[in-house]
């Protein structure tokens, strides 16, 4: 994988249960529960309701954040997972979100961020701050 | 552009003054006010500091989101503007982030979220909830 300070996963959910994303109430413990399997360090988060149905919420991160809004209508989820720190972080949120979501299909792009840093060898990332 | 549900603006600004960007104080005027000036309706934001320095934040919006996190050390801000609705309002947003703060060189993507919606139309998606 190139230099950079994180992986960000850009994943849409397609085909998933239109119930189970419709409220924040049912999506709360999917989000949480990927941070914590992710062993993702949360700073806080946030959800919100849309009438007549759909969430949206974001987890702010030491490691960046994880992000998700909802199309009950289409069976969409939207999914962004971006963490600095070890990129296995990010992989684990995310099956755990494919495995919990349970999507027909998947559309992801994983992209690595701030890439282009210059003269930031591998130990100096790794002793920088996490965000 | 493709139909979908969102326009997802993802940029990492580089050469960024490391002073600007060390700290929420600073930060927070900037991203509130790409905000405002992209027309982008604001449920909650939230802001943290890294110490020695360097910040984070993300806006959650009825339009989805937008966040950033700083690397002071590599003067890098990376920064997600996802927005639903008029796509006029993320780059809005983003040419006001430009502005502020002033990178010697930028790394960005513009992709479409949810594009392989089935059978939906745009007065569909027009009709559709903001997320």
């Amino acid at each position: 994988m190139e230099v950079g300070v994180g992986i960000h996963i850009i994943a849409d959910f397609y085909g998933v249960d239109s119930e189970l994303i419709a409220t924040t109430e049912r999506m709360y413990p999917i989000i949480e529960g990927a941070v914590e399997y992710g062993r993702l360090t949360k700073i806080s988060s946030d959800y919100y309701q849309f009438r007549p149905k759909g969430a949206s919420g974001i987890v702010l991160l030491a490691e960046s954040h994880l992000s998700f809004h909802t199309w009950p209508e289409y069976g969409l989820v939207t999914l962004d997972i971006y963490t600095c720190g070890d990129p296995k972080t990010a992989d684990d949120a995310f099956a755990y979100l494919v495995d919990k979501l349970r999507p027909t299909s998947i559309s992801t792009r994983k992209i690595v961020r701030g890439d282009m840093i210059e003269e930031a060898g591998e130990n100096q990332i790794e002793e920088a701050a996490l965000h």
